[in-house]
């Protein structure tokens, strides 16, 4: 299998980047990722001024996907994400929902151990997630930092991106140019403190091509739901964003009149928060698989 | 069993009420509810205009609990949810997350077979729950119309307040003053269009007290987390409300620092959203309750 290592690394989604190595449709292989600091928070006495700003969010990538062209949609099955045996968070005045309650910095380093992270004796269950994922955005839509959350993907922070979801990307460059990084082994739906268990990782991909059809958003598809993953400048805005798409799925993989359809999503549809803190908010819409299944809805898109 | 009729409702929830009928600790009783509209809309031809509405969202009781005092926490456990045949949703243009986008209003009456909703065919598995339950308010917060969520409950259209949950609100009156309606058959997170499946029900309640400790906002129990229920003028306000209640739960129930139990809380509790639709926005903090038992988080309120 090929391993792409953790040391080529990029700090924005741009549409034109030079990719740093290649994989082909259905073809499995391993991306080394980073932690959100680059690994440079090894020690809970760590002086958080001496950290270097620069090196924040690195992901690992672009990566050219053989065959993808702008128009299609960019299908990324995650198989496996293997973390390493301790993360760190931490929080600051100012930082996160409740940055005006934070008096002062704290940095926790956790072990984890036989699939916990330990914290102050309480066992946490892991489910690693991977923090940032995309591709190039679209050229109109100008740069993206890797720590905002956009169309192209991005630093969604949203829990459901783990083993055994897929993701689907709208493609705006040949080869689609697939980046990630900052892993969490834990997560809460919001990351209310503005950061979650913060490791490194290895990340099994596979991906493929859903020739000549797009989407505003990403998706990403668990066991039970497929969830537009919509961001904004707040939380309503973001709402607005995925329960517009959320319902034009709906209408569209259906053949329903809009307003059956706005009513559906509103009996079958959950909103649910990803995150609430980075520099914009990101929020999912899920529509059950029972209700309408991806293949349907990949295939209802006009 | 005692039966309490729906034919004495309230509209609004302020701190004197009159009650309608007694009961104990530890009894199991019945309350009838009527759905959101006083079930005036029976035919999907009904002409919205001549909807009477002063009549909507009645609440049945308020039902006095012998031996509840201000101060104390009203514990109300919901053994069960048993709805009609067939419920009302429907869609007005200008109401709802997306209510730009509605061209016209529309009324659907699904039935209701073998515990599905039928909706063009659509199979949509129901999950009875209460949209409207609370005590009487704090006097200083004033008057409450049943519409609206608040620190007494209300309309908080919360689906995991339904059978096998646990609610527990804060007294501010002799009996607490319980009343409740407006149960939906089906509703997703965020009940975007700002209808549920609403449904006349017949719901199975038993009560208790905890005396001498008061929280803030409502909490709801389910099988998995302890889930504090904010609401908030946006939904940024209710977020803020939610997670601020979260962490303080979490820093006094496990007797952690603060700035611990807000990273405990950004690896841990879920922000969920109840709904985005009603005056005012409602959201919850859900608390792993393998984190932190209900128990000593109740035990644990200072």
């Amino acid at each position: 299998m090929k391993i792409i290592k953790g040391d080529k690394v990029i700090y924005k989604f741009v549409n034109e980047m030079k990719h740093i190595d290649r994989v082909s449709p259905k073809e499995k292989f391993l991306v080394e990722t980073n932690d959100c600091f680059f690994q440079q928070v090894q020690d809970e006495n760590m002086v958080l001024s001496e950290l270097d700003y620069d090196c924040l969010n690195p992901a690992t990538g672009p990566i050219f996907v053989e065959g993808c062209q702008a128009g299609d949609i960019l299908k990324v099955k995650i198989h496996d994400i293997e973390v390493e045996d301790k993360g760190v968070t931490m929080t600051f005045p100012g930082e996160g929902v409740l940055g005006d309650q934070a008096t002062k910095s704290k940095v926790r380093v956790l072990p984890i151990e036989d699939g916990q992270a330990i914290f102050n004796g309480i066992k946490i269950p892991i489910v690693p997630m991977i923090g940032v994922i995309g591709v190039a955005p679209n050229k109109e839509d100008g740069e993206w930092p890797t720590a905002t959350p956009w169309k192209h993907g991005g630093n969604m922070d949203t829990t459901d991106i783990k083993a055994g979801s897929t993701l689907y990307f709208p493609v705006h460059q040949d080869g689609a140019l697939l980046a990630l990084g900052d892993c969490h082994a834990a997560m809460g739906d919001g990351e209310i403190c503005f950061t979650g268990l913060e490791i490194p990782a290895k990340v099994t991909l596979e991906v493929d091509i859903i020739k000549n059809k797009t989407i505003k958003w990403p998706l990403v598809e668990t066991k039970d739901a497929t969830m537009v993953i919509a961001s904004g400048d707040d939380v309503d805005q973001a709402i607005y964003e995925a329960s517009s798409q959320g319902v034009k799925h709906l209408k569209d993989g259906l053949n329903f009149e809009w307003e059956d359809a706005y009513m559906l999503a509103s009996l079958v549809m959950d909103l649910k928060i990803s995150q609430v803190v980075d520099p914009k908010m990101t929020v999912r819409a899920a529509i059950p698989k029972d209700i309408l299944s991806t293949e349907d809805l990949i295939m209802g898109i006009k």
